[in-house]
């Protein structure tokens, strides 16, 4: 008798030990098939499923971007680059607290909801009842034919392909890149941006699927970081702007997979409170790639190292000064402001991955969790 | 010879073992110190040093909130309460966080800045920022003639007396009773609150101090729920609109001054992540006094108690169905939905105040802190 043992799971992992792992190298593939069909080679963005016109745009006094958990953080980087490009003050919130708040939306209002799943029940009910209001709904989503994707007046499909581990990556950085577009969509519309800041973003975009693989193909020093930090009881994510939004979801990723207790703060706010937590070894991870507030994360990144944490520092080639003070530095591939987080978050995956396998945990399927959260 | 063992220190706390807790048992003064000048008998709110008139208001369409730590969580309910009585769209931020967004700021902005000692670095450089770009600015401080108060256009002065522990209590308590009277002046102004409601509110004020001074006569059960909670790495705050914002700053008042890593979750976002840290004896405070909240909060602390959770909840009177799940419930005198933080804080800051003790650590002077942030 001869026995084949065979396991489909494994199969469809194509050689990686965890969907996760798998997912987190797609990332070059996915973010290039959700940007490539809505550009074409004159830099000009086509979004086929996004029928609103300029006169309709040009009604739109507010945008609410609604999502839960890691969609939200997604959503955070809309609201810098519509508010940066497209001149509208935006409100970003997660769906079970923007539901029960007192949310002004009438025909003026564009609601953009962000959901791998387009199942999540609350951010479904935030799009009812922005519809019930007479609001505009554009919905980002992964799923074709999802609830979302059906209720929504526009449909942004992430072309990330099915997710399988519970902890999102794929859907994150596609969602990402979704935003930019969708800003600088209604930027172009709108006329708010000028055509060589538009080319230049348009350009950078076109770049983040070659340089997110150069992450992925160099990953010696965050395993190395990893190995510094998997036994730790807490850690510290900083950054400021998009590097504070890349840091709650880089945050997120370890907690959900590592069951460590990482929390992210605005670095700013470190002196308000939290820093009575740093003391000898404890871990912080400092994200620091945007230009003007570089000065003012080196002097975050030196009060908590003169408290004695152990500092991951995340920056751009090029900024050695950190070196100075960081006791680890990962470098990104230089990209504008804007788009630094589609790269950012990629080390900030891996490194929850790294540490959750080194803390012998079920990476794919953590406990507690469901893949999509449709309950309230 | 004859020695006097003489301490001036201890001689100013009054008795207390430390300024922390004076400060603490001084609320139901403060609260009153800070309403009495400016209610009259007849409920007309009068505040001596906001001369904002009704044309002015009436052309605001923008509010800023901004402040840091304690006084951005106290901003927090700013928000709330101008958006429902005042109807207009309130952006509540951090500091540190606004100052390098691309923020809407004109001549109908109105920016609220709110820092105890009035001095706090990031805090001056948003309302310089506010003035520079044409925008009415209120100062909300505890401290006369400070920067922020000169440089403001209108000051609220919360009357809470001199705040010596570096953690915030009195001074948040009065700022919460200030914001409840900024949005009900401008919402008499504005005409966009009914009298039915506005009477209601104003005698829930009235009864503030009271109430807070029944739970600071009962405060067995706060002791024994830190008996429990002392001892442990991670603890978590759970509460869903005004709970969450009052969940923030009980947990940033148990880590500064416990060194406990606690953090507030909006209770709705636990599934998306969070969750995965709960396991057997981790302890949950879930604040749970908002009326059509309450079912929502209940089943987040079934949650959490199916994964073991040690749950601590904080409700009204009344609401005793909570018992059935959670392991220790501290009620709070019965008031109106909006103003409960004034109340619910009380205990947090107890239970803050009991497990620093109760670690040995030094609670009114948390190491790496000081008591007003002025670098930035």
């Amino acid at each position: 008798v001869f026995t084949v043992n065979w396991d489909v799971e494994a199969a469809e992992k194509g050689g990686y030990d965890h969907f996760m792992i798998k997912e987190i190298y797609e990332q070059p593939k996915a973010i290039k098939d959700t940007l490539s069909p809505r550009i074409n080679k004159d830099n000009v963005i086509k979004l086929d499923d996004i029928k609103i016109t300029k006169e309709e745009l040009e009604k739109i006094n507010r945008v609410y971007i609604i999502a839960c958990g890691t969609a939200y953080h997604a959503g955070l980087l809309g609201k810098v680059l519509i508010e940066k490009y497209v001149k509208i003050p935006v409100i970003a919130d997660v769906a079970s607290e923007f539901r029960y708040g007192s949310p002004f939306i009438d025909e003026n209002t564009l609601m953009i909801v962000v959901s791998q799943s387009g199942e999540t029940a609350d951010t479904l009910a935030a799009l009812r009842l922005a519809k019930k209001n007479n609001a505009k709904v554009y919905a980002v989503t992964n799923v074709v034919g999802s609830t979302i994707s059906r209720e929504a007046d526009e449909v942004f499909y992430t072309w990330a392909g099915p997710e399988i581990a519970v902890a999102s990556t794929k859907a994150y950085t596609t969602q990402l890149v979704s935003m930019a577009l969708i800003a600088l969509d209604m930027a172009v519309k709108k006329g708010t941006i000028d055509k060589k800041e538009y080319d230049k973003v348009l350009n950078e975009l076109r770049g983040l699927s070659e340089k997110a693989q150069r992450i992925l193909d160099n990953t010696e020093l965050i395993k190395k970081a990893s190995e510094k930090i998997y036994k730790a009881q807490s850690v510290f994510f900083i950054g400021r702007g998009i590097d504070y939004d890349v840091a709650r979801e880089g945050s997120l990723k370890l907690k959900e997979i590592s069951y460590i207790h990482s929390e992210a703060m605005a670095a700013g706010e470190l002196k308000h409170g939290t820093i009575a937590l740093i003391e000898e070894g404890t871990p912080v991870i400092a994200i620091a790639t945007q230009e003007r507030l570089y000065d003012k994360m080196l002097s975050n990144i030196k009060e908590v190292k003169a408290r004695g944490a152990y500092v991951i520092a995340l920056t751009k080639q090029g900024n050695e000064e950190i070196e100075k003070t960081a006791d680890t530095v990962i470098y990104i591939p230089d990209v504008v402001d804007e788009l630094t987080s589609v790269l950012s978050v990629i080390p900030l995956q891996l490194l929850a991955y790294y540490v959750a396998v080194m803390r012998g945990c079920d990476v794919d399927k953590p406990r507690n969790l469901a893949k999509s959260v449709t309950v309230e």
